[in-house]
């Protein structure tokens, strides 16, 4: 019986790793959990999973949890809150494995601690290894413990690595699906609204993420995750547009050789294989490979799709830079959703950022959340410093 | 430096193998080699390799070659010949590692003699696992060495399988170019002349595997080969059409997740990874992942390929009729290169082979010869028996 922390369980990924725990009840049990604001979900996840320890984000949060939970007859979990709660969370002596699904970089002491604990981590959480992944992959390889990527992508490239060793590997090969404007012209890109931003044909997500697939940011956080997670160097890791985003990436080895993997786009899957390694359990979650049919490959434009660019720049200098690269994106998508300001001034934002970002290497996850908070204010400064309608013409010199 | 005997030495994957040892000179040295009834070949190799023996079909070729030898002044190559000279190439004790590459069932006793003294074997040659695979593979795991395929198909799966344990795989799915038949009607079938059926549209190749490949029954002989091989039931080896041949093939895990390998169609990497296994080493033949473009995938056509479904037949029994599968189809393949009977008269005369062949487990390499002769005299018999115009009506009973 694996007993498991959930940080962010009331999320989307917070949920797929309860419905594992549901359909395998012989195998995983919840010991701790960790939500956000929404005691109704954290009070109906006490009820169903009864784990030892719940976290949630607010000591007023925390006290209404309490009083409800009291009121159901339920008292003995012990509720908590806050970064030293969901450090709690994280690091309960009888965790064996803790599910970093946090988002933002709310998530990153706790994981951080976790490694530092021992813990096996199943990570999910883009910060971790975008903005602390050099502090986060150092502790974990003085751990001698694994790090397990559950997104669809790094999950993909860690099974496909399994066919050689780590010295073995010549490339990467992160597939995207290229996003809403894979085949808008570069030249429409300034008048790309919010609404057809956020239309993103394949998948249904949260408001930053879809529009950081439509950037193709988010591809490039990925690059970084990469770098980071099997410690490689921005070169070594590539990029390639596959629509149907079947293929989820594919590992090339110096003999020539490559290896792709395949499956269903379900995250219970990526979960699964985090919780169950090095051994694979039977799933119903099946790809039928005579569905396969057509699969179409595209190099990525980065001309019209410029974060793409940023990103290997942010993954080549780390530290700073991929913090950096993080916050303002974060803070430029917000101003692009609030309508502050265009598509294209979103990389704008970014590069500038970037370019006012001095290179360092943050030891410590303090450094990180600091460093986060002033690019963040920086970018916040350079958005208001230009007016939406100009931003472009002058940042991009 | 790892010690190679080549049987098969003249031959496709003999030639390629010895540009892998030319490439690497410091790695893989040839110790011994067995070729055929081509004694030029034989003695231009024996110049460039200077193996300790060298092995030819008949007494014949060896006085021949002898002689030449000695005309050149190189007199430290001992010439051998037959199946005894074979044995002797492929149990030499300085063998480090045998590639098995002698076309049809020539090639078995010298290949299982190898897997009995313990070498390492690559296996090239079809007949090992498709007539003998039952026997090789017992002794293989008695020894505790590997089998391992030199062919892009079963490499491929090879490569795959790294992914998990024997026991963690649900199916193996081989990929088939589909051949110069994919498009053409099955009511067109019976006019399909000697030429049509010998342009391949994407490989060069010997004439008999050309037919193999037009009919899927080379297709089919893998699936035979991929059951013993990996120890699989014929229902857990499926076969799925993929016209650009690009992924050789793909494996699915019982959790649900599916590695595919994708590389050059060269048959040096395969043969590469035999020798260098469990190590990857760097090589030029690589394949560029922004070629990808576009892949496409289909189920095979039972109906127009009855072939395929006739090794399933025989996959699925083992022992006689694996044999006689492959047996009748040499007969039947030779008879239409000699216009004696039509396209789908080959699976008509497979088919009434198999029909006539009592199931059956040869328990030596003996008697699978000896059941090979016997079902090739079936088949010859059949042949005869039926004029070419209407053995077909006679015998799809």
């Amino acid at each position: 019986m694996k007993r498991i922390a959930i940080l962010g369980s009331t999320g989307s990924i917070g949920n797929s790793t309860l419905s594992i725990c549901e359909s395998y009840p012989s195998r995983f049990s919840v010991l701790t959990m960790a939500a956000g604001n929404n005691i109704d979900s954290a009070f109906a996840q006490c009820q169903r999973w009864k784990p030892k320890i719940m976290s949630v984000a607010s000591e007023e949060g925390a006290e209404r949890l309490r009083k409800k939970l009291e009121a159901a007859g339920i008292e003995i979990i012990e509720v908590v809150f806050g970064a030293a709660g969901t450090v709690r969370v994280a690091t309960h002596p009888e965790v064996d494995f803790v599910v970093s699904a946090i988002v933002g970089v709310a998530g990153l002491e706790a994981t951080y601690e976790a490694v530092k604990a021992g813990k096996n981590v199943g990570l999910a959480n883009k910060e971790c290894l975008v903005a602390a992944g050099e502090i986060i992959t150092a502790e974990a390889r003085k751990q001698g413990k694994p790090l397990l990527p559950i997104d669809s992508e790094h999950n993909a490239v860690h099974q496909c690595m399994r066919g050689g060793r780590m010295e073995e590997v010549s490339s990467v090969w992160l597939t995207a699906s290229g996003g809403p404007f894979l085949h808008t012209p570069k030249a429409d890109f300034d008048a790309i609204t919010v609404e057809q931003a956020l239309n993103h044909p394949t998948w249904k997500m949260g408001r930053r993420i879809t529009i950081d697939s439509a950037t193709l940011m988010n591809k490039g956080f990925e690059v970084i995750e990469a770098c980071r997670l099997f410690n490689l160097p921005a070169a070594q890791v590539k990029v390639i547009v596959h629509p149907q985003s079947t293929i989820h990436s594919l590992v090339e080895f110096v003999d020539g050789s490559i290896l792709a993997q395949l499956s269903v786009t379900d995250m219970r899957l990526p979960i699964l294989y985090a919780l169950t390694y090095p051994d694979r359990i039977e799933s119903d979650l099946k790809f039928n490979v005579l569905d396969l049919k057509r699969l179409d490959f595209v190099a990525p434009d980065l001309d019209k799709f410029p974060c793409l660019k940023l990103a290997y720049e942010a993954a080549e200098a780390g530290g700073t830079k991929s913090v950096a690269l993080n916050a303002a994106d974060e803070v430029a998508v917000a101003a692009f959703l609030e309508r502050k300001m265009s598509f294209s001034d979103i990389p704008a934002t970014i590069k500038a950022v970037l370019h006012e970002t001095s290179d360092g290497h943050p030891e410590s996850i303090n450094k990180v959340l600091l460093c986060d908070a002033e690019s963040r204010m920086l970018a916040a400064e350079i958005i208001e410093r230009k007016s939406s309608r100009s931003v472009t013409k002058v940042l991009a010199h």
